[in-house]
């Protein structure tokens, strides 16, 4: 495989809340998403799910707390547990679960990206 | 859990080849390890490995080929094959691999680390 540069596939396109696959390791993919405004309250059943934040700052909404991630920073959704992530302003966001998990878990809905896209 | 502030993490240890555990996603893990120097030869019989620079530039040397990485670039090493990671300068990687993974794959020696040795 080429290696993978993150600014360049960030920069190659500029939808939001729609993650591209840029790498897989074993059955986990690595996703880049841009991400702006707020995202549904979801939850994904069966794994956690790794957020990175390479630029910008968001928020994950969680029933207990909200998490605030800037630039350099990492959280780990664990599996079930209900999430809305949100960015007042545009964040890039490498995302790391199994391949196959929807980006909106139980809520599939207006925001549901299609799956499997790569850059 | 907490969130994960990569550059703190970094700055709380200072050898080198010595992995640090940092966060766990269903049965893998995200580790950091500063590099400097050679490491020596080896592959993961069962597993790819993946490696994101976070600061500084590395080369991965290959039987084939020499990828070098720099700042904000990732490369997954496939299961079995040969590798030997080196950096000229001091190098931060983030790194991703199932848990259990030793740092020297086939190859343990001087340079094999402890396993799960979180920071």
């Amino acid at each position: 495989m080429a290696k993978v540069n993150l600014e360049e596939k960030f920069s190659a396109f500029s939808d939001h809340w729609s993650p591209r696959v840029i790498a897989e390791m074993n059955d986990y993919q690595f996703k880049l998403a841009k991400m702006e405004g707020e995202f549904v309250w979801h939850n994904h059943v069966d794994t956690d799910e790794v957020f990175i934040v390479v630029k910008g700052s968001m928020c994950i909404e969680m029933e207990h707390e909200t998490v605030r991630l800037n630039e350099g920073e990492m959280y780990v959704v664990p599996k079930g547990v209900m999430h809305k992530p949100y960015a007042v302003k545009e964040c890039h966001v490498l995302l790391v679960e199994p391949r196959g998990v929807v980006n909106t878990g139980d809520a599939e809905g207006e925001l549901t990206a299609e799956n499997d896209v790569w850059i």
